[in-house]
């Protein structure tokens, strides 16, 4: 298939750094060309793949201190893709909603992905006005705030499978993995450690924003024997951080859309104690890949637990659902759905215009 | 005409505090009503409108700590109004460009001004891109970055004839009124005060961006007999500030695109000694309803010939060019020339499809 991918311009394609948007997008984009497809990137120069690069804007926005209007990209990125539209059979949009009010003319040929969290009061009106506009979920949980919108499908983020391998979780200790953060609750992975009594270790980043939280929360948490904080690490140590981990505590409190690390811990064959909010659930078989837990002494049980977790079995979890080769023919079933049918999937939700033999019975 | 304004959701029209843009739609709006034509406003549930008020949000965004996407609303607003173009000859955006996308699709029936500077790096592209979109400038000198796009005239601000008197400049100080920040350079009006030994009045706000910038180069130089700082003032007690100034000085050092604090002196009758920058030389006539200067030295020369200004003048100057019945009967000659002629202005630069008698020969 001709498919244009449109990700955010905050980052580049993949990210220099953090941004998880772009990742996903970019470990999305070189499976499509992997499968054989014809694929185009409307990303930032600075962008590095294997698919046609349509270079957008020289730098990451992000990282760019002379870029001080972020909406003014985006929207000529709009244009942009609109002008090239009849190169493609289908366009896959990682931006939001910007681009609703014009891709909402266009019935047969785009598909969004919704990447971030939908529980803020300002996306009601917006998503409302635009509920026919198809999109794809990264979980079910996601879906909650807007139940009612033209949802296509989930389809869960996914590694390239040889990018980490499988570790033996010998280094005996817990995993705390990601940003620091009120809502990732760094807090209660450290209540764990201690009450356990193994060691953790904190591989994260502080935002600015995010500083004051660390400063006075955090921080004097951190004076104690079995608390290491690392700082901010790259991919490339990721896999030994992970892989040499007991398990990777993801003690969250906020209806997190996916969670990437969760499937980063799965892929080096390390299993998840995760607090149950949002995509948890969905992405943790309780008692196979992990535990998801509602409390510290559940969590704290967990651990006790562990040995009965087959790190082999989490490694073949990931192999089978969270890959990118997975996630692209995901993709791409949905692409063809909404292309090769004239677009009928588009119609759901207009049930008035349909003959029933048409009529699917649900696609959740 | 049946007229749609569209304004920006940051503030209410009028906006309860500061708020440029939306003020001068508030102005607008208000005198095509009182000039009979039919206007809908697409504004926030709390503004205060003699026209048509479709409320898109319930209140002004930047007042509105539950906002957290500024952008969704103004989409929304945005396809709010095309669902709605039919019932409109004309619709006209203060929105800057992000409407470009979808209004260019619709050749005859939008205006757009432009109310900020545009000598950002971000902006070309995007303007570029849209060349052919048809806007409106408010100062013949804002178009200098970008020349050619689609510029169908200056339209100047007004306000209303009656919201302030003519006075008598019998206070025997100089008036700096506005924002304290590094591009209004109120040190520059603090060195002229101190240099002609007349006191200066500084009525002006210090937003949160501008407080070190406060702290560190303005606070020092305020304690001076010569020199009252009064904080910031409602409209209400402009008049009487103004009025009773012997001159508003304006040393600004950036392209101000319009400044209506200029034209608010000359309503009261005050005139103006401005640097020369931006829309300055436009909006003042030297040495009729003030002087334009290039440095200090003009400046405190300028003091020493207020004399010759004539108060009465000012005011005249004022209502002959910068009232809003003025600005009104303005715009509503550009929506006749593009909704009437069937868009010719519109296709002024795809100038290979005209014919020669069609053709204008300069709309600046």
């Amino acid at each position: 298939m001709r498919i244009a991918q449109v990700p955010p311009l905050y980052e580049s394609v993949p990210p220099k750094l953090y941004g998880g948007t772009e990742r996903v997008v970019s470990y999305l984009t070189e499976e499509l060309v992997n499968q054989g497809h014809g694929v185009t990137l409307f990303g930032t120069k600075d962008s590095i793949t294997k698919a046609n690069l349509y270079a957008v804007c020289d730098k990451a926005i992000r990282l760019n201190p002379d870029c001080r209007d972020a909406v003014a990209w985006h929207i000529y990125q709009l244009q942009v893709v609109m002008e090239n539209a009849n190169e493609f059979d289908i366009i896959h949009f990682h931006n939001d909603y910007l681009h609703f009010p014009l891709s909402s003319q266009d019935r047969y040929r785009h598909i969004t992905t919704l990447h971030g969290r939908l529980d803020l009061e300002d996306l009601e009106p917006i998503y409302k006005k635009f509920y026919q506009v198809p999109v794809v979920s990264i979980s079910n949980s996601q879906r909650k705030p807007l139940p009612h919108i033209n949802w296509i499908n989930t389809v869960y983020h996914g590694l390239p499978e040889t990018m980490y391998k499988c570790g033996d979780g010998k280094g005996n200790y817990l995993a705390f993995l990601g940003r620091i953060s009120p809502e990732k609750r760094p807090d209660r992975a450290i209540e764990i450690a201690k009450r356990t009594g193994i060691p953790l270790k904190i591989a994260a980043k502080v935002d600015k924003a995010d500083e004051e939280y660390f400063e006075k929360k955090i921080k004097p948490l951190l004076d104690h024997p079995l608390i290491e904080f690392i700082g901010e690490i790259s991919d490339d140590r990721k896999e030994e951080f992970l892989g040499n981990a007991l398990a990777l505590v993801f003690p969250i409190d906020w209806p997190e859309p996916f969670g990437m690390v969760m499937i980063e811990a799965m892929a080096t064959g390390t299993p998840v104690i995760a607090f149950k909010h949002g995509s948890v659930p969905e992405i943790i078989e309780h008692g196979k890949t992990g535990f998801v837990v509602n409390n510290i002494e559940q969590a704290v049980k967990a651990v006790g637990k562990l040995h009965s977790i087959s790190r082999a079995v989490c490694r073949e979890v990931f192999e089978h659902s969270f890959t990118s080769a997975v996630m692209a023919r995901n993709y791409v079933a949905l692409y063809e759905r909404i292309c090769g049918k004239e677009g009928k999937i588009f119609h759901l939700r207009a049930r008035s215009n349909w003959s029933p033999k048409e009529k699917y019975a649900s696609y959740d």
